[in-house]
């Protein structure tokens, strides 16, 4: 892990670029440190440049509530290189979406297996790289999306206690057997009117989870609608199972 | 409206009976009043005696938010009148959950709507009554279930600002209607695996709920194991809503 860039913030939370190898990431370290926080991996569709307001805006936010934060670039986004297999997935998903057709269980698997099967060891070599800091320290938690990579996560790796998953990406059938393997607290926000958003499928995802201590936030506002006071929600929910 | 008790709790709220006519009911006021609350209606499926200890609990996290709340007994509850139709569908329901049968849409119109259409103008001249006290103000939420009556009272009445509902009761059809009229924000609380609760209804009546802000908070622990804190969600969401 090398950083490579490091800026304060205004609210003098620091705000640290790093590769991982050939993987660009972002940490965000709280102020104030009196001692190691606990860490945030953020979730996210991909693109960090894209992406980066909205997920600069939810690690303002755990480094306010004393939470360091981390991201990784995924698999084949923004500056990474394409995944050929996912591209033509990509497309016959949209050509699907456009013709009013289902989406077939089998461009869901083309398109999202190989992207958790890439994504999630690199997420455990970034927890690596990321715990051996020493102004960090566990225990961790994961937030956000894509929430297969987010349910593999919490099933496979033993040192994420607690995980927001955001509902809103497609999940293949295989997904739904690793979420009953998973018996971490879970709180899963779901954007009821969600245009790009299978309901249906995510509550059965919430419902599939093994977890007993799981609860599902639905709110109005569209994808990218979800509400301040259920990011707060999120907070607080870290905040009861990782401090 | 006549107080016919009147006792200080420990941590210094007020706790008043009444009795509005033949309906008896409690009053909540917060210890330190420096001008007057806004109220929360606390709704409850029915029998006063013995909901006390869950509507106390939630009386005094009211009151320390700063809510006066209140309550009264419902139609063929507690120490009133029974109502032979009320009994009969309640038996035909029993009958039917023993004997495995969906339950028929005519029973939960037998069961439940004359309980709303008798109970929504009780809890409206309780709302005139607690109105016109001097520590009481609006605004007004409605907390609780019946769902059906939640729904009503949501639609009907312009004087409730804001509603928590518990999902966990039948739904007639023609309820369904009326909460598309519904426009006041709305939070949902549903227990995922309650026994006694149909819990598609509860997602269809969510989705049908007319409210641009509505939000549903789903989680586990059956029936009457609402966490504590979904419940200090719920009040923030009448501070935001009432205060």
């Amino acid at each position: 892990m090398q950083f490579i860039s490091e800026q304060r913030l205004d609210d003098d939370a620091l705000e640290r670029e790093f590769t991982l190898g050939e993987i660009p990431g972002i940490l965000w370290t709280p102020a104030t440190v009196s001692e190691p926080a606990p860490l945030i991996l953020l979730g996210h569709p991909g693109g960090l440049r894209k992406m980066y307001p909205r997920l600069l805006a939810r690690a303002r936010h755990s480094a306010a509530a004393g939470f360091a934060t981390a991201t990784i670039e995924l698999p084949g986004s923004g500056d990474r290189p394409r995944s050929a297999v996912a591209e033509q997935a990509r497309a016959d998903l949209r050509r699907a979406i456009q013709a009013g057709e289902p989406v077939a269980e089998e461009i869901v698997e083309r398109l999202i297996l190989p992207l958790v099967d890439k994504a999630v060891p690199e997420w455990q070599s970034a927890l690596d790289a990321l715990l051996s800091l020493p102004e960090i320290r566990g225990p961790v938690g994961y937030s956000g999306g894509v929430i297969a990579i987010g349910t593999r996560l919490a099933a496979v790796e033993p040192r994420i206690s607690a995980a927001v998953l955001f509902a809103g990406s497609y999940v293949p059938r295989t997904i739904f057997d690793e979420a009953r393997q998973v018996t971490i607290p879970l709180h899963v926000l779901l954007q009821w009117d969600d245009e790009g958003n299978d309901r249906q499928m995510a509550l059965d995802l919430f419902d599939a989870f093994g977890s007993s201590q799981k609860t599902l936030h639905a709110n109005m506002g569209g994808h990218t609608g979800v509400p301040q006071f259920a990011g707060e929600e999120a907070n607080r929910f870290f905040t009861r199972h990782l401090t």
